[in-house]
Parts: structure tokens; C-alpha cells; sequence
């Protein structure tokens, strides 16, 4: 199948490249590198050193003799965009081309309003490029589990079926998102449902889950084939940050209560599950959602799974509380539904001690490139002058 | 009350003003005068002539010696979004600063994308100005009840309790805008939602049905007061459009088989209803909705009494169906709920064949102006190639 990975050089979307070109399909990969450029404007840097992705690339082709193409594309480009995806002809685009932090979103208002146009307008420029130029591709594009926010009630896979005063219908499951970011994907799935309605067009949402892990089978074959590992507070993942700063002998630094519970899975079943995507593809016309994760965990518990890890290796390990710079629940229900998948094959990697001991020690590997200063959170969701300060609270 | 009334020069913008300035409040109008920009650009005009903006307030100041600041602000412009916001020193804020036309927003990409850089953005930057400089001023902002589309269910304002597996929650009102500038409306009120949310700001988002009508007590005082009256395919509401049309001698030209029923609303409502939410603010922190309309009707049945109407005048009168340019249900169920602005005092103005006899007369007046070129349906919801052909179609 010929795939365009869009964002193919992120951190899902590289793992996910080279899954789908060792499954041998025929992958273009177009990116624009704007999230590396990303890092240097805020003085981050992954944990492991990774290479360019010509050099990724190349190294990729010499290791396995797949090759991948690469088109050095921005979304927001409506032109390049559509040379893209005439060049590529793909039977599918995987679209993962976005900024995806929340604090990076809250940052300020030109942070909140680059993500809005990275993400939708390039949004609707995918969407207008296919229905231009490859009306019968199928459109797999990521979402989060945290467009649904959390809900009272179980969250279903993007719709609910609501019976009021006598009557019923099926409709999009109300969304409740968190940050400018978690708007732009809930803007999204909006605008890919009409165009599938309006256009005929076929698409599956994928409403994914935090995931954690760096390696795949793929990415473990060369150091210069390896993944990001973001710790700092813009865009390290929850679990990934817990094991850096474990490793380093930081406190785990939960925000709040730490009772905020959130679906996870591991990066290899990400790319697991865009591949189930794909192999089962959406009807012309049909819009669908998955929820794509695999288990349900609050921050608290979490940090007391790598706490307990890191100390089964002979780390020191202490948890702190610090003030949670988000504006979230810290205590509520949360039970969301991930049959979809399940149903077209996905095997579950639950988390592993083992695969917690495996970010400890690669991050204890690369100790001497971390900064410590980039760990604390700086963005607050509330404005400065009336949001907490910053600093460790004391939890009952 | 301090009122800052963001696209003032516009439709509704304007009426509101003069309406809220007869009411003794201090107006200023934030408007960058785009809408008239769009029209040369379609080559479209208001039937009756309007004056500029300056020209208008100055004629305002010349008949009631009341005052209305003008200030050429584009929402878009974010540093002088916030100097018009602290020169303002608004207790509220009206927002209409958008692009409002369905059929607008689905000319093509490039149209779609300048209304969602308009609306979204604009609305983003109204955000944070307010978090910045107004952070206790009330936010009315003017969403539509085509958010909803047209579920099968009754349709609440804003919000609805939904029971699932034994648990229960108020969560959004389900959203199915049926174009892009629909859409860009949906993500206005996620946005204001959260902003409400999480910075504390207190809004109301008036989802208003489909206005009709152009004079108000106050642009009827003198022709430099003037209302818009569009009855082109872009920006021509549907009565409105039937009126110009029964006037001309020209079939009123529905839509498909014409069932598709929707939300309406007298223009002398529009300005009453902001008057309402303004009297009566949300509290800080608050994000309410209010559906705006009055009565409800199918767009056949419209055309049924704009027919009667005219016959009456003794103007001969059709009734056509022509393909239907958009892609919606034209049979349906409709059914919306409007009991909060009733609750606070509004006192609907029904459609009267005394309203529709006036917009048929007005228009008659300035039969001159017309360009009958300008009113068949030329935006199309699917692409060309597969859309179906304009013309007459037989309807059973």
C-alpha cells in the first residue's frame, strides 16, 4: 500500500514509518522539520541524540534495504502540499503533522494561535488536498482521548447514542477539551466528519491515548534509526518524564493530587494500531473514530509503578507534589471504551515493569545530557498573576 | 453600559449598535469594514444603498445627538485588537466580527480557510484581549443555531444531561455544523467555553437562527441609517432573498424539495435579545447559551407565505425548485428549545405578512439595483465534477 505519513519525523510518526515500511509498504514521509525547530526555539533537546531524517533514512535503507521517501513539506502549504500528495498517489495518508503539547499551546497567545493554524488549517488543507487530488484515500488521522475531556459518563468511540424526551439519535460524543491544543484536535474530528458527510470521503480518527516508550523493534536496529525521549516539561509525556527524572535522581514531580486519570499505551502498539487502520479501511463517505489506547491509570498510580521500579534497580526514589499549573480535575470518573481496535486485532502491550526499567536505564544511559532546569512546568493555564506559585504543596 | 460592538458596520452589527446607543448605552464600534470588501470582490451590493460607516454615526449623532465611537479594528490584528479593548474599557463586549456567509466559506479552499482565519482567529484574539485587558467585561458573542445541524432529537441550548450506563452528566449539546463557516462557529464556542473555564471570563453565546428583516426603529429615521439588504446567493438570507425575489417578479427559488426546516428570527429581535444578555451578564467563570430565535420554519413553507404576500401586492408570483447547491437533510426532524432570553423578557416578534409585505415593497423600490445574475445558487457543497447540474429540477 502506498502510505503518506505526514509528521513522519515525530515522535509517533517515525515509529510508525518504519513499522509501516518493514511491513512493506511503500512510505513517503512529508514533514516540514518544524518540530525540531520546535526544540531549539524553547532550548529543549531529546534525551537521545537523533538523527537528521536523511541521515534516519538512509540509515534505514542501509539497515534494511527498505527505502523510504522523504518530502520536506508543510502543511500549511497548500501547494506543496498538494505536489505531495500527487507525488505520493497514496492509498492512505496518515496524518500526523501537528504540534502536540498542551503546554506549548498555553504558553501565550502566539503559541496558542500557531497551533491553531499548524494544526487546522493544516487540517483542512489535508482535507481539500484529498478531496482535490486523491478522493479515494483513506484518511487516518490522530486525535486524542483528550478531546472527550472527562466526562461524567463512559466515553464511547466518538459517538453516543442519546435518547431525550421520547426521541434517539446517534451523534459526536460531547467533547470537553483542556488546552488550545486539545481544541485544535476536537476542531479536527469536526472538520473531517463533514468532509466525509459533504465529500464522500473516508476517514478514521484515532482518539490516542498518552503514549510512552521510545523503542520499537524498528527503531532499536541502529542508533541512528532511535526515537525522541522528550523529559522536559512542554513535551515529555507523563510516564517517559517520571522515568528521566527517576533515573536522574529527581523527585517525580506529580501536578496536583495526581488523581487525574488518563488513557496510555505503548508506542508499539501505536504503530500496531495505525497499521489496523489501515488494513481495515473506512467506507467512502464513512467517518470513524477508535480510541486508541490500552489501559486507564491516574498520575498517582503511575508515579508509584516507576518509583517502585527505580528503587527495584537501587535508585533512590521520591515523589512530590507539585502545583498543578494545569486547570483539571484531580479526582473524577473516567472510564472510556477502546473496542474498535481490540475488535480488529489489537494485541493490549499492558505496562510492563520491564518496559519501565528499559526508559530508566536508556535514560540513566544519556544522564549527562539532561537539564534539569527544563523539568519543572513553567506554563500556567491560569494568567501568572492569578495562577499558584510554583513550587511543591502539601498533599492530605 | 460601556459596550465595545466588534463588526458593527455589519447586518446585524450595525442595528444592534443604534439600537443600543437609543438605549442610552456608550457604543463603540470595533470594525475593519471586510464585509463591504467581500462584496466588491463578488461584485455584490446591498439592495438598498448604505451609507459609509463614518457617514452613518455621523448621521446618528445628526438625528438623536447621541454618540457612537468608531474604531477601525481588524480582530484579526492583535495589537490593535487590544488597544480598541483598553481604549473601550468595556463592561461587555458584542462580538460579530465574522465572515457570516454558509456559502461563502464553501467557494473553495482558499475561502474556506480566510473564514476560518477570520472567525477562529479573531475569536482567539477576543480571548485573550479580554484575559489581558477586560478580564471582568461579559463576552456576547453571536454563534448559530446552525451548529446543531439537525438531530433527531430536540435540540437544548448549549447543553443537555445525558444518562449512559447508569451515570449521568450536563455535558455540550452534540454539533453538526454543516459547512465551514459552521464549523468555525463550533469551535468559537469550545473555545469561549474553556476561556470561561479556565480563566474565569464570563460569556454568552447567543446561537441565533436566521435573521430577517432590515429595519429597526432606528435605521428607519433617516436613509443614511440604513440597513443591509442582501438577496444574492452569498450573503442573501432566505426570506430576505424571497422578498427581493417577489418584488422582481423573479421565482422564488427554493432549494431541493424545500423541507428543511430551521430557526428564525426578526431583525427588531436580534437587537432586543442583546440588549437581554447584556441586562442580564453571565456570572464570572460562566459560559451559558442562549438559542436565539423566535419561530420555526420550513424554507417550502416560507416561500408559501412570501407567494400569498405577494399575490396581494398583485404581483405575479412562483414558487421553483432548483438543485439543491448544499448538502443537507430535506426532510427532517426539527425541533429547538428558546426558553431563556423568553424567560428574561424577550417578546417575540412573529413573521407577519406586514413584515414580509414591507421587505417586498422596499425591495420593489429599489427594483433598479438588482443584478438577477447574482441569485441563482453557484457554490456548490460537493466538488463540480460530481455536483449535480443548476437548473429547475422536478420536485414530486
Amino acid at each position: 500500500m502506498k502510505v503518506l505519513v505526514i509528521g513522519g519525523d515525530g515522535y509517533c510518526g517515525w515509529a510508525t514509518s518504519l513499522y509501516l515500511s518493514s511491513r512493506g509498504h511503500d512510505v513517503t514521509i512529508a514533514d516540514n522539520l518544524v518540530r525540531r525547530a520546535w526544540d531549539r526555539e524553547h532550548g529543549l533537546d531529546s534525551l537521545v541524540p537523533i538523527a537528521s531524517l536523511r541521515r534516519r533514512i538512509d540509515e534505514w535503507t542501509r539497515v534494511t534495504g527498505r527505502t523510504i521517501r522523504m518530502d520536506e513539506t508543510d502543511v500549511t502549504d497548500y501547494d506543496a502540499l498538494c505536489r505531495a500528495v500527487r507525488t505520493a498517489a497514496p492509498d492512505a495518508v496518515v496524518h500526523f503533522g501537528q504540534q502536540r503539547s498542551a503546554p506549548f499551546s498555553m504558553i501565550d497567545r502566539e503559541h496558542a494561535v500557531r497551533t491553531h493554524l499548524n494544526n487546522t488549517v493544516g487540517n483542512m488543507n489535508v482535507l481539500w488536498a484529498l478531496q482535490e487530488h486523491a478522493p479515494h484515500a483513506h484518511l487516518v488521522k490522530l486525535g486524542t482521548m483528550g478531546e472527550y475531556g472527562t466526562p461524567n459518563i463512559d466515553v464511547e468511540e466518538g459517538f453516543i447514542t442519546i435518547e431525550h424526551n421520547g426521541r434517539s439519535d446517534r451523534l459526536p460524543f460531547p467533547k470537553q477539551p483542556g488546552s488550545f491544543y486539545h481544541l485544535t484536535k476536537v476542531s479536527d474530528s469536526d472538520q473531517i466528519f463533514f468532509a466525509c458527510r459533504v465529500w464522500g470521503l473516508r476517514a478514521t480518527d484515532l482518539n490516542q491515548g498518552v503514549v510512552y516508550g521510545t523503542h520499537t523493534e524498528q527503531t532499536a536496529l541502529s542508533p541512528a534509526l532511535a526515537n525522541r525521549y522528550d523529559y522536559d516539561h512542554i513535551f515529555g509525556t507523563v510516564i517517559n518524564r517520571f522515568c528521566v527524572q527517576a533515573a536522574l535522581g529527581h523527585p517525580l514531580t506529580v501536578y496536583g493530587r495526581g488523581g487525574q486519570t488518563r488513557s496510555f499505551l505503548d508506542i508499539r502498539d501505536t504503530v500496531r494500531c495505525v497499521e489496523i487502520a489501515l488494513e481495515h479501511p473506512a467506507q467512502e463517505g464513512e467517518y470513524r473514530v477508535f480510541n486508541q489506547f490500552t489501559e486507564m491509570f491516574a498520575v498517582e498510580q503511575l508515579a508509584e509503578r516507576v518509583r517502585h521500579v527505580a528503587q527495584s534497580l537501587g535508585l533512590p526514589c521520591e515523589i512530590t507534589h507539585v502545583a498543578n499549573p494545569r486547570v483539571e480535575r484531580e479526582s473524577h470518573y473516567y472510564n472510556c471504551v477502546n473496542t474498535n481496535l481490540r475488535s480488529l486485532g489489537l494485541e493490549p502491550t499492558p505496562l510492563s515493569d520491564e518496559t519501565i526499567a528499559g526508559l530508566i536505564t536508556l535514560a540513566h544511559e544519556h544522564r549527562e545530557r539532561v537539564d534539569l532546569r527544563l523539568i519543572p512546568p513553567r506554563v500556567e493555564w491560569r494568567p501568572a498573576a492569578e495562577g499558584p506559585a510554583h513550587g511543591t504543596i502539601a498533599v492530605a
